[in-house]
């Protein structure tokens, strides 16, 4: 598992060779939401976690290690013992997935020895921050379409075919119904769904015969693809063969107009109980805006903008040293680079209001008690390098987060114009912060507190 | 390999127990390039590739396969017989890695049974797509560092670990110097580069120590990163301490004015020889502005930038059925959705001009002699499944990349308010397109030309 900057096996190299036995919590955050997402949804916890659990360096790739220039002040016994042997022994509490989170809050922190700790930052930010993106869109596009399924049709514009793979799964998390995706099925039970091409009513004489073809092979499955030529068109033609597919799908054009005229077609034909599906280049505002519209839409095929999460491609998310533990000594550190300071300390989090709404979210010091009423959000889930307990179920995840996400009021989850949510820092969190700012200026050589 | 869209699986099931031998070409290209974009850098292809000499169904596979209900009409046949001995057997014809390309040319075709061609569409969209659109980010952003070297650090911001890496494949390939990526230099041979995060610096009881225990390891090999409190105070103290690091890195701040502050500090040091480099949030523009403003900066560090393309992060990629080889007789195909409309027949595009300039693209029929001096830009890259000659050294790639790049005209290539390239179609494409159209519409009920 080398999938890790460089400057993680040099630092580690580094503190190995000090052999002080120094551990350090690191906590992931997203520094700031962009400017499309008031509030996130927490994914790829399960995949971090395997990556944790499975942490280990091949022979072949210990000895590419040992030619890379940078590291060539590491000694034999770096190589010879150490990264053979190197596995993971920390502890990580988190968010459970499918948690909606905001700004400056920590998904998850790890406390390790800091060799460890940091060799694993890089993996975590990417598997965290690409599903937590993706589960977020997801909540906003189910939102958008008020009821009606959303299946995820994204795999071919991901940033590749295991991207795909994790894109359905934290699209499903955050709320969707289904995924085009079969290796997501296949690997996460979850439903798949899609039939037919443009390429298949090409690859046919004639589109008619393409759907008679579709539908002696589904029966009442069917769902045919009705725009290659002509929507309404292919309506008729589906009417007067007589055909009666569960659906169609229409993949262009005026997706409320051409709806409102394939539905009139079918109720008079009749076909009231074929569905009408639309598909492409949908993101929440149009499916936002044709749910408004009251097109006699039954369910929507979203890609790329759930795939890519294509208008927040890259989430500001962090990891970030908050705690050195050596000699017994704790140790709460922070970056005071400008513009992107930290604050010191491990925390919690915790989330206060009535049990159906959440009023406000606290940010705390993890030593801290609760905030009367306040839910902590933060869980331990590995300890000594160990998952504790077992994997929830994926579409156990997704339901407790359909449901924990309308604990946000609407306000706030809303596409346009959202409202603020409150996030407050307790006073201990603010005083060590202070504290340790003032140790800072004083020291003349910034220096961390002690 | 099921990452694949479910409908790919429907599909085959259905030209599959039609049993009429009919072969198939698709095409890839891209229909429309992002606004950020004025041309592409194609990459991806030896992944591509590779997923199709690859591409097996393991028996655990074919199991799932058999309990999703829209492929319950597929008879036993397609489970125990057709899809476990299922290989690629067809032929790829595409632009070598590394190559220029347009709005609407071709990267990519493949000619085979129907039902293969159609299963990998999903898998090489994402493939090529994807490293297309890092590739070409990385050639804007490697033009605007005007020979200063770019180090790739995005993998923290991709999209799972496995985007990681060929996220940097790819911008290695569009140009950039080296990566963080130690996955990428392990399995790629990309130089890997990085030292110190501002955990190390935090981590130490005080910055000094933390550069002096840098130095005492990397001895003049030493990258310090001196942003963690105060890039200039930091400066200051390298030279107090006598330290003589390769170079510093500054992450935050306003880079221009900082750098120009650090360089004076460092000449009079006398540190003359110590490199000024420079990251944080940066992308083309942002480094452009930097070497316009004439800030001593000797390198760049892009992240996020390149490994999302976060401008841009899906490319408009489609794979079209173009032709249909059907009992000995050769149908061209084409799509007629409004909007969405493509070009029937199997194509290759030329290249015309100097050597050192290419001054239009003609894309035209496969079958059709070159226009004069037209270099063809389409090549058999695999024949009955098997790859035709050896794949290419990546470096290689690169450097051939670089100096292609160069002959598309300068006015093409800048980034602000970039001039058009003229790609033109051959009259035999013009004319098939033509007749294709009115055959449809002469046919009242819209049907392929025969």
């Amino acid at each position: 598992m080398l999938s890790t900057d460089l400057y993680q096996f040099t630092m580690a190299a580094g503190y190995h060779a000090a052999q002080d036995g120094t551990n350090a919590s690191f906590e992931l955050f997203v520094r700031e939401l962009p400017s499309s997402r008031n509030y996130l949804v927490t994914a790829g916890l399960e995949q971090a976690l395997s990556v944790l659990a499975e942490w280990r360096y091949t022979r072949d790739e210990i000895q590419y290690l040992r030619s890379v220039p940078a590291l060539r002040s590491a000694g034999p016994e770096f190589f010879d013992e150490y990264l053979p042997r190197l596995r993971f022994s920390g502890e990580v509490w988190a968010m459970a997935e499918g948690t909606p989170v905001f700004a400056g809050e920590p998904i998850l922190r790890v406390t390790a020895p800091l060799e460890e700790a940091q060799l694993v930052e890089t993996a975590l930010l990417s598997t965290v921050l690409f599903q937590t993106s993706v589960a977020s869109k997801a909540a906003r596009v189910t939102d958008a379409a008020a009821g009606r399924p959303v299946m995820e049709f994204g795999g071919r514009r991901a940033h590749g075919v295991d991207a795909a793979l994790f894109a359905s799964r934290a699209a499903y998390l955050g709320g969707c119904s289904a995924t085009s995706n079969v290796e997501a099925g296949y690997r996460f039970g979850i439903p798949v769904a899609g039939t037919m091409a443009h390429s298949w009513v090409m690859a046919h004489c004639d589109e008619l015969t393409a759907f008679e073809r579709d539908m002696a092979l589904h029966g009442s499955d069917s769902v045919l693809l009705i725009d290659t030529y002509n929507s309404v068109t292919a309506a008729q033609k589906i009417v007067s063969a007589g055909l009666r597919p569960a659906a169609v799908r229409i993949d262009s054009g005026d997706l409320a107009r051409v709806s409102v005229a394939v539905r009139s077609i079918f109720d008079a034909g009749p076909l009231s109980s074929t569905r009408i599906l639309v598909s492409g280049d949908l993101d929440e505002h149009r499916v936002a805006a044709l749910v408004a519209s009251g097109a006699p839409i039954d369910g929507f095929g979203v890609g790329t903008a759930l795939s890519t999460s294509v208008d927040a491609p890259a989430l500001g998310g962090v990891y970030k040293l908050v705690e050195i533990l050596r000699e017994g000594t704790v140790t709460p550190v922070a970056k005071r680079s400008l513009g992107k300071q930290t604050l010191p300390g491990r925390k919690q989090v915790w989330r206060v209001g009535e049990s159906s709404t959440a009023a406000y979210d606290v940010v705390g010091l993890a030593t801290e008690t609760a905030p009367p009423g306040g839910v902590p959000l933060l869980e331990c889930v590995m300890r000594d390098g160990r998952r504790t307990g077992s994997a929830p179920r994926l579409c156990e995840l997704r339901a407790a987060c359909t449901s924990t996400r309308l604990t946000i009021p609407e306000s706030v989850r809303r596409l346009s114009a959202p409202g603020p949510y409150p996030v407050t820092f307790s006073a201990a969190l603010v005083e060590l912060a202070r504290k340790h700012r003032v140790e800072v200026a004083r020291s003349g050589a910034p220096r961390d507190i002690g």
